[in-house]
């Protein structure tokens, strides 16, 4: 296993294998492997011949009052977890290597970055967009995969590539559950005991939603009132939104309708937790 | 030679071409050729295996009031001197192709987008950035190929290239001038014979200013006051701006040192001139 840390050496790398002509996988992540980026990884593996993990903690995505210095980092942790994986290739620049101190060049999505969490987090789609171009001209791999836990970065990600004609694959893994429905993520480890438990409620109020739907509610005000009261009865948690929004274009529904995106985002403790789920009817 | 038209097409192309292990070169235009893009072309011939020249007269780099419309389009002519040049492959999206409908996605180098014409062209170096990384990712080059008569445009795409990791590198080419020291610009045909006479005044500001520099003046707002003289007592030309600035971060200059970029932008009936000079002191 390669661990590279300077993006020419990236992409020396990449083109060589390139010009034997096989196929680059790409799992971008900010580290603290959980068995989401897991899943991600294996899929990875499956499908192409050379698999790279990258580990970067973006300092651009993260807002002043955020958690950029709290944010977990497991390196030794990672890189072990990453060889049982057969990862080939782990690429984990360091801020000065990714963000020279002239950096002044950002990359907006327009729409796609101020709603749902954009509303909250001014900035931070910005900074998602500009380092997954900058590692995708480092990596330059053939497929890229997300994970739909984080369905607005998929939108917003998917919308970028396209528009500016990268020429790679999106792949979009499923969410990765704890036993109680709580999606797998870095920020879990944030939670104490007790916020650990009620934490599951969110999950289980995006299934309530869904039933309902299921039986027939088509009224998004209906629906976003159910998980509010769910959420607000069985947990602390002060919620940020929780929307349904066409899974596509983010446009919030009032009727329910097509695919539909039912997404939260919602603090307990020190942790500001995000899932989904998607409801086609 | 080839016209290629889908961006698909050139990437599968350009990937075949990498395959072979060949150099490809790159001269992004919006048409109109003149000698100062031949000599981009003859330059960019000269130094690899395969020559692509783009003619994409880009909508995203004009204002609402600017002159996207009356931009000279001549593709029969272009292709013939492209032919000449021996040029390997011409890149010519349409609009749609570069920008389907829902296109959200742009590109802002700060500071350096902001200065010179950025003061007086709002958005047209975002729509610069924007476009010539879809042309990089189209066409994917080993170098690029730009004409210092666009001194900021240079300095934007070669930051916009730094900071987001594209592998490409870029050559500047020397500004190629009419007889009389008018740049070439596709915009010259604007002028008429009169103003087109009075047009070469800009250039020979630019050199009294040079020999002034030589002379020992240091002061920016004596050079400035200088050009500035020349143009209103010679020409009937309307002055955006006279600049002196550091040649690499574009900040603007009190003391004339080190590498200085001399620019203009002047209205000279319908067009907007711009010009440029690099003193050394």
């Amino acid at each position: 296993m390669h661990i590279i840390k300077a993006v020419g050496k990236m992409q020396d790398l990449s083109s060589g294998i390139r010009a034997k002509g096989h196929r680059i996988g790409f799992v971008p992540t900010m580290g603290a492997l959980h068995d989401g980026h897991l899943a991600l990884l294996r899929r990875c593996r499956r499908d192409n011949e050379v698999c790279v993990l990258s580990i970067f903690v973006n300092p651009l995505q993260f807002g002043p009052n955020e958690d950029y210095r709290a944010y977990p980092r497991r390196q030794k942790q990672d890189v072990s977890l990453a060889k049982k994986e057969n990862v080939d290739i782990i690429f984990c620049p360091s801020a000065g290597a990714m963000y020279p101190t002239a950096s002044l060049t950002s990359i907006h999505v327009r729409r796609l970055s101020e709603l749902l969490c954009g509303r909250f987090r001014p900035g931070h789609f910005e900074g998602v967009a500009t380092v997954v171009a900058k590692l995708l001209n480092a990596v330059n791999p053939h497929v890229l995969y997300l994970g739909q836990k984080d369905a607005q970065q998929c939108c917003v990600i998917r919308q970028m590539i396209q528009d500016l004609n990268f020429s790679v694959n999106v792949k979009t893994v499923a969410t990765v559950r704890e036993k109680d429905g709580l999606a797998m993520s870095s920020r879990n480890s944030y939670l104490s005991p007790a916020e650990r438990k009620k934490a599951a409620f969110l999950f289980r109020a995006l299934k309530a939603a869904r039933r309902e739907i299921r039986s027939g509610e088509r009224r998004a005000d209906k629906i976003i009132k159910l998980i509010r009261g769910i959420i607000h009865k069985k947990t602390s948690g002060r919620i940020d939104y929780v929307s349904c929004v066409d899974a596509q274009t983010l446009a919030p529904q009032q009727i329910i309708k097509g695919k539909t995106l039912i997404a939260l985002a919602v603090h307990i403790g020190r942790a500001r937790l995000i899932d989904n789920i998607i409801v086609v009817s």
